[in-house]
């Protein structure tokens, strides 16, 4: 009698939070140190000292200066500090009117589709893939089409890809670093996508657009260089969000870039903010506007990340678990020891060891490890990493 | 070839923010005091100094405590602190499961709507009334029904609300006190609006859902009660923001009462989680949750805007203005000396007094006077007022 589509969406618990709660009973039962939780996505290091200045000095505004209204697309002085910090970065040519702020990623995603879709095209993501894009591309009546995974490596199948387009083809999403790999897209990859995309839309006629979803763009260890997809396909909508750069998954921050450049700019800027108004979003909350301002070229201590990558990478390696070195992100994607990822991750919970199964991100067989977890936590688990391997060793499925 | 819908919700300016812009640029070319702006909703008064406090003791707590991700209903903490204020206010008997915190007044409706509404079911408000439901019910794929304004007083006309209502009739929103009346529905309104609704919920076999969308709650005069429509009748849900009580509008922060005793619960409380998640709002502002849960039963400083409203409604009255006493909210409904309420605005503008028409508010023929500005600008404004009917009197139309 009410909607189908959101009870189901609502009462269909997902895998992460499962786990999640399973851990806190665990945790409770024999003591926090016993249990070894990778399930969540959310930033163990503290936001940067910067946030909490940045607070304590707009603090010092009458509060009518700071708690107000935005206008829709964000404050002006914001947006322009944003478009500012990514031409120093990216050697871009960014104005205000090219920053549309949002509460976080999730709502840059969803606005942009819903301004882009029209029900019964077509969007094309990359496996692994965060669970949620099929619900927004869903949430506009469009279908959501996943190339599978390209091993070992995780890139980009470009073959594949080029095959899945269609006359229906209006939205790519890729999201590099990539959750839950941990990859980052070289630039071959990237360049490659963007040249099927050049010739796939010529081809057509019709512009298909590229969002690239990017919240982890900062955490990448190793000097590694995260290609800035406006500068290698004109019709790329950025997603960001302050969530992970700044620990700040709560706030609801980020933005959307809507370069000059875009095919139907004159239509698709104006969507954007459409799309926002129907969807109930009124502005990005303000004070963090005004924080995210201030502290715009900082980030949290990324560096906790890496050490915890390494103690992990080199430790399960040496046990005999296959896994992609993550280049950026706070992730880990293991081979599972069996074929059944919920099963291994059933198996691993006998050691307290909790790990989601990559079944929901579209690549069966693998388990997301979230290593956003203290130091401690990551050397205490190496022992019951150990036993599941043991395990396997001596109870093959 | 993008959302044709987006498109159009976007390029089309709204009314009030076209007089808010005008208003800057006239600020500019003759100064701030001389431009009588009446155009925003944006409170006056500052956040209460309890607001600062509380953000400054929580800047005290290690940032990963204040900016986590929160539960996607909210912080349980903050929860139980809101259903404790309702329960002592109001003599209810809610708990924390009761509660999902949103990102404000327009995400509460939104969200509410997404969950209830299948394509083509109906919805019914009642004339004046905020234009965005329009644009969240027909987001949902459903039809706004409005019943016209009764006058004088404003007040619900039952007559036409009984006949209104049909199969197809899912959600009926009010809004009280009322924006853009400032009426506040007596009791007797509340008794006669539920007693239909029970009966027509009876004759159709099918719930019919009672949306109140209540900002203003805590913004009311002359000890005028606001009846708490969940006494009343038992399928209501409350859509609450801090935008108003607080001042916070910028901020994105309220709530969603789902009672226990609402018709369908067990699909009801699910789907609103599940509407969330499909519009894109993953979390309410975690720093701002427990803001509130600290200032719960605090508000602004009431009494300026019934100092604002006594000397509008005096002078206006005085000059031979035709208006009803605002029991509420802080607008002011006033009669245009002439048909067409464009017109009068345009005219008004004449004097720099920035008006805006009640066309979009369903209820033509009227203009929307905010006047949470500084007593000051109401008082500047009197001898604008006497010019524009004084232009009136030696220019009819």
């Amino acid at each position: 009698m009410i909607s189908q589509e959101c009870y189901e969406l609502g009462s269909k618990s997902s895998v992460i939070r499962e786990i999640f709660s399973y851990g806190l009973k665990r945790k409770a039962e024999i003591g926090e140190d016993k249990v070894y939780d990778f399930s969540l996505g959310n930033p163990s290091i503290p936001a940067p000292e910067s946030v909490k200045q940045a607070i304590l000095e707009l603090m010092e505004l009458p509060p009518e200066k700071i708690h107000a209204y935005s206008p829709a697309p964000g404050d002006p002085k914001v947006r322009t500090a944003i478009a500012g910090s990514l031409n120093r970065r990216f050697g871009e040519n960014f104005r205000m009117e090219n920053i549309f702020m949002t509460c976080g990623a999730a709502a840059s995603l969803n606005i942009c589709l819903k301004a882009l879709l029209n029900p019964g095209e077509e969007v094309i993501t990359f496996a692994p893939f965060f669970p949620e894009y099929r619900v927004w591309v869903e949430g506009a009546g469009a279908v959501l089409n996943v190339i599978p995974a390209k091993l070992p490596d995780f890139q980009i199948d470009a073959e594949a890809f080029e095959r899945a387009i269609t006359p229906k083809t209006k939205v790519v999403i890729v999201n590099t670093p990539n959750n839950p790999s941990g990859v980052v897209y070289s630039e071959e990859t990237i360049k490659n996508l963007c040249a099927i995309l050049k010739k796939k839309s010529e081809e057509y006629g019709a512009p298909i657009y590229l969002i690239t979803d990017e919240p982890y763009r900062e955490i990448v260890y190793d000097d590694i260089q995260v290609p800035y997809l406006t500068k290698y396909y004109d019709d790329t909508l950025v997603c960001y969000s302050y969530s992970k750069s700044l620990s700040l998954p709560g706030e609801r921050i980020g933005y959307i870039v809507i370069p000059d450049r875009i095919a139907d700019h004159e239509h698709v800027a104006p969507a954007i903010a459409g799309a926002a108004r129907v969807l109930g979003f009124v502005c990005a909350p303000s004070l963090f506007q005004q924080v995210v301002a201030k502290c715009v070229d900082d980030t949290g201590d990324i560096s906790a990340y890496k050490k915890n990558r390494d103690i992990l990478v080199e430790g399960l390696q040496r046990m005999g678990y296959t896994c992609v070195k993550p280049q950026g992100a706070f992730y880990l994607f293991m081979k599972a020891l069996e074929e059944d990822a919920y099963a291994f991750c059933e198996r691993a919970k006998k050691y307290d060891l909790l790990l989601v199964p990559s079944d929901d991100f579209g690549c069966p067989g693998y388990v997301r490890i979230s290593y956003c977890v203290s130091e401690k936590t990551i050397l205490d688990s190496m022992p019951a990493f150990e036993k599941l391997m043991e395990d396997y060793r001596t109870n093959a499925v």
